[in-house]
């Protein structure tokens, strides 16, 4: 099973024991989502482009966890509209190398 | 490949071509991703939450190129800071199962 | 009439004429101020901190347009729910006052 | 003295006392405004639109406070940058009358 896929179902599993599924409706998926985008951009706020690249193993932690709700909310948005990520990320890769050319 | 392993590598080609590197550092990739996951909740903001469940195809495809913008910017990051999703995400939901006890 | 009290009843007025009154839920309307927000953020990703302190022309009027369109949905939202965005700010800044000492 | 001039004022003062200015530039002010907007949306993720508009007191006071970060936050940008909001929201404001006309 693919990484994407494996996510999935852990978090189908995870909202299904704890009857929240009512609560993951696409708008509300996209409302947490947005949410933990800002907790993970909160993270880089005060720090310099220098100081953003070389994290201390504290907030490195805290952003990998950031991360992964980003990822979390991402991937069960996906999951209840069907959408394919990888193949939604494949087009657009695509669709962005015919608009910006490669420099020669 | 993984799935997660085979964006990862496109993006790192599409920056490289492009002499991109220099704009993603962590900081400016955070932003790009909030930048995006507010381009997804604005999909969302006037629909009813039972609109939100019944897109229409261009709806549906409009949130689709959404989530690959979002997916595309968090596996760049998480690449940039040498942070594996699969992993962050599955510490991430064992932690939320110690949290959110299941219903019996 | 106070500048936030302009704003305030300027978009009564508009929603009022548009019978847009039924879209301005406070859940929306947080929607859209963070779909703004991303939009705001998005005008620095890619820009140095130097580049973002000295913007062109251009670049000056788009963040502009962007901080207004924040600023018209927290007005808007402060006033469907009865807040008072002066008396609010007032509240957090003393609190942020005793969280923060001053440098001696 | 204007409502929105008052907490400019005050927000000058606060970050001159504790030597905030340097932290203080456009872009890092855009992350933390996207970042509040982030917990602003987040008071409303899991609640219905009724649930929105019937907010207990503790979550509209939570709500308060987060509206108040976002307008530190926007009031602090616009300063740095020499906006006046209340001129920018009037400008933004006539634009939208251009563009979504009255019901008649």
């Amino acid at each position: 099973m693919s990484d994407l896929d494996l996510i999935k179902e852990r978090l189908r599993q995870f909202a299904s024991e704890r009857d929240w599924e009512k609560f993951h409706t696409a708008k509300n998926l996209a409302m947490a989502l947005s949410g933990e985008a800002g907790e993970l951009v909160s993270e880089f706020q005060w720090l310099t482009p220098e100081e953003g690249q070389n994290l201390s193993p504290e907030q490195l932690k805290d952003v990998e966890m950031e991360i992964a709700d980003v990822a979390i909310y991402l991937v069960r948005l996906a999951d209840i509209l069907g959408i394919d990520i990888l193949e939604a990320v494949m087009e657009k890769i695509s669709i962005n190398e015919g608009r910006f050319k490669p420099n020669s």
